[in-house]
């Protein structure tokens, strides 16, 4: 065949077997429900961007949770190539590996741009990758909450000892970080969350902003809206088949790893204006919301318990002290800029 | 040839003739120096990722204003058909056509995620594009500063007093601003003026931000670096011919268009990193950097004034009153999230 794509002038074509249409197929799993807004549509929106680039060369069939069943599945499946592609949350995976817990957001931690400089301008992506290497996965940015909120609480919180056995709907190391100050941190499933709080099972619960808390209804029952400390900026993330990636041509891994970017972008943006959307929806319509942010004293608590926490994690690892050093100098220097940048900003021309 | 190639079985690649090497051929100008940091070298790694992602099917010559000598010819070039593609600030090109001047920042406006949410999920690009289409030209974000400062300033401002007759490097929309309140705006060359400063010819100037202040030494001459007001996320714009796109495959056209995009957003979180760690350099190297914000006297002066600016310019024509309001009910909306979201945080958690 090769002699007979000379002889005719087609050397450069016949040399080029992958770029007919559909040769590259490709499966993703991602952590959602089917359809689920920003999260899982922004999947959706890869699998068309990956196409629509390579000129149909790329089809990537995604798989949301209501196929494979798994929303905590999705580093096992990639690791084992029985999906080339994930998109999930990194801190789901702190059972499988401890490192991933720190490349999604972290309480008192970076807001989204400053989070993305870390990722992308500094060594957050490096060592994220570092981390993955191990499982034979390579990652990339995926898209962001933007500010998640402190949660719904049914009574005020006026001192440390109101969240003295304060039973709250919050996993991960926020969670923990609550139970350093005496709370009792649970997770439930989304589904039973408004019935728990309405029955009293608990006092109060998190669960994003108001990109997507306006659904869940839970200002009808629990009035007190707190700031955020938490989770300043929840990344969500692209996981590869380290294999399967590099047995793909250059111009396909770029493609795959730019669109993920990109979309993982376009994702922030569209949480920024759906929370606005949905807060100005929530505000108007539910004036009884209050907003409160947690008194100094509370912060101060909260604080020593998450500086305590990160100091066994430094402990723990070489490489969970490099990380965790990594973010604390990276976040004293872009903090340094926000402050008299968008934050004095705002304080000054703010929504006043 | 077409029969030859369905007797092989080549018919999918005889159809597909653009899929040879470099077969789209494009140039590209920007207003920049060649490998001026951050707006310059964004242009370079937008063309080397076109290349990648495309297989090198896409090829793009950048010329640096050092080649075609006309840093605001960008719009005519693109206009003209004598570029292909154009990066530059929407803003310089007023004097072609007014409603240019609304698409790159606005004075007391949205915040670089704010107006990247209008942009791309309100309608800003919208908007941008029906301008734009009158001179067969399509546009795409193409990266931000994230917020300007105020400038430098070589005597503090204590009162609106203070700003009457003072001489000021500030060009564009917040130059007007400025003269509403008693201010002398002028625009001198980059390269002159550390010399107009330092001679007393400006009391003030106004460049970017930490990003790119340090390089020019204002620092060692005005001391008070005032916080930013009048351009709050300065976006840069990548303009596309519109009949030369047209004339691509769609797949060509998506990552002409895609890769701009995300070039852009690469390029605001580089504007972070690069502000942050300047900053940081400054502020540790030069104790003698005074930081302040206008007082609120000063704030409201400038706010009227450029209240007063925007009525004008929403009663000279249909569009760009809808760009006004636009812009004026996005930003309030998304203002209120913001208030809660990153804002509340940067107070309750941030730099101190």
């Amino acid at each position: 065949m090769k002699y007979v794509g000379r002889l005719l002038g087609l050397a450069i074509m016949l040399s080029a077997p992958l770029a007919n249409a559909g040769d590259i197929n490709l499966k993703l799993a991602h952590s959602w429900p089917k359809d689920f807004p920003i999260f899982g549509t922004s999947v959706d929106e890869y699998a068309a961007l990956v196409s629509e680039m390579s000129d149909g060369k790329i089809e990537i069939k995604v798989d949301s949770r209501n196929k494979h069943k798994s929303a905590f599945g999705i580093f096992d499946f990639v690791k084992s190539g029985q999906y080339d592609i994930g998109q999930s949350a990194s801190y789901y995976y702190g059972g499988k590996d401890p490192d991933t817990l720190f490349f999604t957001t972290m309480p008192f931690g970076m807001t989204a741009i400053e989070q993305y400089a870390w990722f992308h301008e500094g060594d957050g992506l490096e060592l994220a990758n570092e981390v993955y290497a191990k499982h034979g996965i390579q990652v990339m940015t995926g898209g962001n909450t933007t500010m998640q909120m402190g949660g719904w609480f049914s009574k005020e919180i006026n001192s440390v000892d109101d969240l003295n056995g304060l039973k709250m709907r919050i996993p991960g190391f926020g969670g923990k970080v609550m139970a350093g100050v005496g709370a009792v941190p649970t997770n439930i499933p989304a589904g039973e969350l408004y019935q728990a709080l309405e029955r009293g099972t608990i006092d109060a619960l998190e669960w994003v902003g108001p990109s997507l808390d306006l659904r869940m209804g839970f200002h009808k029952i629990a009035p007190y809206y707190y700031t955020g400390w938490h989770e300043p900026s929840t990344e969500l993330m692209y996981f590869f088949n380290q294999e399967k990636m590099e047995s793909l041509p250059a111009w396909a891994q770029s493609v795959l790893l730019n669109a993920a970017k990109l979309t993982g972008f376009n994702m922030t943006i569209e949480s920024q204006h759906e929370s606005s959307e949905n807060w100005h929806a929530m505000s108007s319509e539910y004036p009884n919301i209050e907003v409160r942010d947690f008194p100094t004293e509370v912060m101060d608590a909260l604080r020593a318990s998450n500086s305590a926490l990160l100091e066994e994690e430094a402990a723990r690892s070489d490489i969970s002290k490099r990380i965790i050093d990594s973010q604390s100098a990276y976040l004293k220097k872009t903090r340094e800029w926000t402050a008299i940048g968008d934050q004095s900003y705002l304080n000054n021309v703010g929504s006043k």
